[in-house]
């Protein structure tokens, strides 16, 4: 059996392929950016005008009076300020006007006008402006030819806005895997279905669908009885159709948990099954010889969930995001496993503090509805006191 | 001009209008539950064994010797016990069988067989076999006839497993509204445009339509000149076919910013127009008499995500998930605003620390590429000292 830490590792290095594929920009949310953005112009490609107001030469007008000579909109071609004494009306987002170096807002002067004549005085002492003010200057944020966005970062609103800006219509991507989720349990009904006494409905293929649909994936889903020769033969098949497998069910000690055996039958090499961890110990994880990857997941609800969370989802956002808890009270645990116990989260002075609801194990998954992720507790130690720092795993 | 406090409680005082329509269980991922979900059974339903092992009376038996007279599978009709003195074997997810009330693991066992006959011993002390253990009784963690869920909340992955259970094959749930997103602004060219030297390509109509298609909305996007007639028809047709307008650009103070004046000629109530922030300041929020909602947000993109961020998405998500963070280095900021800075955080000893990007101001959003959210500094101070607490809206 091996710790939680030599588990992700594993599964770390264990990455599916991907194919690049080049997507229209709005369907890249989301997905693993898989070639560097440059800017094409400066950030801002001109002088930008930053403040609806007037602009003019700071060392050649007279505070007192300033003749407005003419009005730049934003999306007009440059103006030219004919005489340097005096000042040009400018909208926000338009190009500065040649010889103008300052602007100031339209809230701190008084515009006056008679017939054609327009003038204006400063409504604030002259000594709060300041030579240069209200310019966004041309390449002050990025210089044409820089990399804006690194290739191997995921696509988030804000990187949509960078690829807009430059022109990217289309973006390279890494393509999302084909995933099929299988759930096995010969005490499953479909949710359409009234249970016998002994049986419950189907929970967890619906819970990693919305997982993954939450992230973008669309997965497909199959139900697969305990019978070994049934479940070799829909394997297989499915192993070869799809790039990742996600299995619950069927890899602990039971009489007809036969999906270890079978994946081994199916040539498939075994990298870990069981991890020193609760819930969600007699966790497999392997790959084809082609590098399809198989998450056989136990099948009790929050087991399932917890090793999604842990294991598959940062594998698959291409990202692990690290996140700290306080506890806010102890837990005593003596077992020689990472604990990982359900909580909600609050805020309490800056501080991220943990609420644990130890329910009542691994199958009590009503109890996640009241929580917002896992608090990692370490195998090393069996008194987590209130105050303590541990790793968090948040699903929601 | 308002506080931010009483702009947000002014957005929130007015939600948009939605419907209550039924989706299938998966098409209800990340909506808003829109009637309760109750128990239809025990939750678990029957006495559930907990681990595959043996079953036995826990009063009546030998520890020393235990003979094993059946076995009962996951999805079998319940057995009964014949001879209280003797054992069943048990699989994860099967009901105990009648006469039942305790379960051992293999691991905790040694199954001997000789011929049809078959007996075990244990391979601990029996000091260690608690009374019940690995049974999760039944109604132990819900009642039947309980509420699960309450409406109003957001579904996730967790509520759609609790769904499944009790049977929920279509959902009641608030109708996502229809959105359009409206830039203005005539230095914007369209992305696949190379611009003049003057003009930008267009980028927050992406920006936004990418962070609700995270949410799951798909928005429609138009882009109007800023030409008084045509803003006028083209928003009076667009308030017609959708329940909430983004607008972007044109609403500040220049000459060209018609929209808060086409807004009140088209028989908007205006609820506020311009907030104590930086950025964002000439915000404007309304809605028409019919409860149609519109934002109107400043077209620089960084104040546009801000607003959007900080006021726009909590309605839409219908959340306000309270974060903080500790700032990690100075800031000084003078104007009576609130200021909200672009920064990256991290963990540091269970503290969430955020590192403020500066930048070049709220038309700087490349640099928002480089930050997870906004840390949002109050107006009543000046000085933000390094280790102080503030409030944090995320966008990554």
């Amino acid at each position: 059996m091996i710790s939680v830490e030599e588990a992700l590792k594993i599964v770390q290095a264990n990455p599916h392929t991907t194919a690049v594929v080049e997507l229209p920009l709005m369907a890249s949310v989301g997905k693993i950016l898989a070639e560097n953005i440059l800017a094409d112009r400066d950030f801002p490609p001109f002088n930008r005008v930053a403040m609806d107001g007037l602009a003019f030469c700071f060392e050649k007008i007279d505070f007192q009076k300033i003749v407005i000579e003419n009005i730049q909109f934003a999306g007009e071609a440059q103006k030219t300020l004919q005489d340097a004494s005096k000042g040009i009306e400018v909208m926000t987002g338009a190009i500065l006007p040649l010889g103008c170096d300052t602007v100031v807002r339209y809230e701190d002067i008084n515009i006056q006008q008679d017939g054609e004549a327009k003038w204006t005085s400063l409504s604030i002492p002259k000594e709060e402006i300041v030579k240069g003010q209200n310019v966004h200057v041309q390449g002050s944020d990025r210089h044409a030819g820089e990399v804006l966005l690194q290739k191997g970062i995921k696509i988030s609103p804000a990187e949509i806005a960078v690829m807009a800006s430059v022109g990217k219509s289309k973006v390279q991507v890494h393509s999302t895997p084909k995933i099929a989720i299988i759930s096995t349990g010969d005490e499953l009904v479909e949710i359409d279905k009234t249970p016998l006494a002994y049986q419950i409905r189907t929970s967890n293929a619906y819970m990693l669908s919305a997982a993954l649909r939450q992230i973008g994936i669309e997965a497909s889903t199959f139900h697969l009885i305990d019978e070994e020769k049934t479940l070799y033969q829909k394997l297989k098949e499915i192993i070869a159709a799809y790039n990742i497998l996600l299995l619950s069910g069927g890899v602990s000690a039971g009489k007809k948990d036969f999906v270890p055996a079978i994946l081994a039958d199916l040539g498939l090499e075994k990298l870990f099954h069981k991890v020193a961890q609760k819930p969600g110990k007699p966790m497999w994880f392997g790959k084809t010889p082609t590098g399809k990857i198989i998450f056989a997941l136990p099948g009790n609800p929050v087991s399932t969930f917890l090793c999604f969370c842990k294991y598959v989802l940062p594998t698959l956002k291409s990202e692990s995001k690290h996140e700290e808890v306080i506890l806010d009270k102890d837990i005593i645990f003596k077992p020689d496993l990472t604990y990982f116990v359900p909580v909600k989260t609050y805020f309490e002075a800056g501080k991220m503090m943990a609420k644990p609801f130890l329910g009542s194990g691994s199958a009590d998954f009503a109890n996640l509805t009241d929580c917002d992720g896992f608090v990692e507790l370490p195998a090393s130690t069996q008194i987590f006191k209130a105050g303590e720092v541990f790793g968090f795993v948040r699903f929601r």
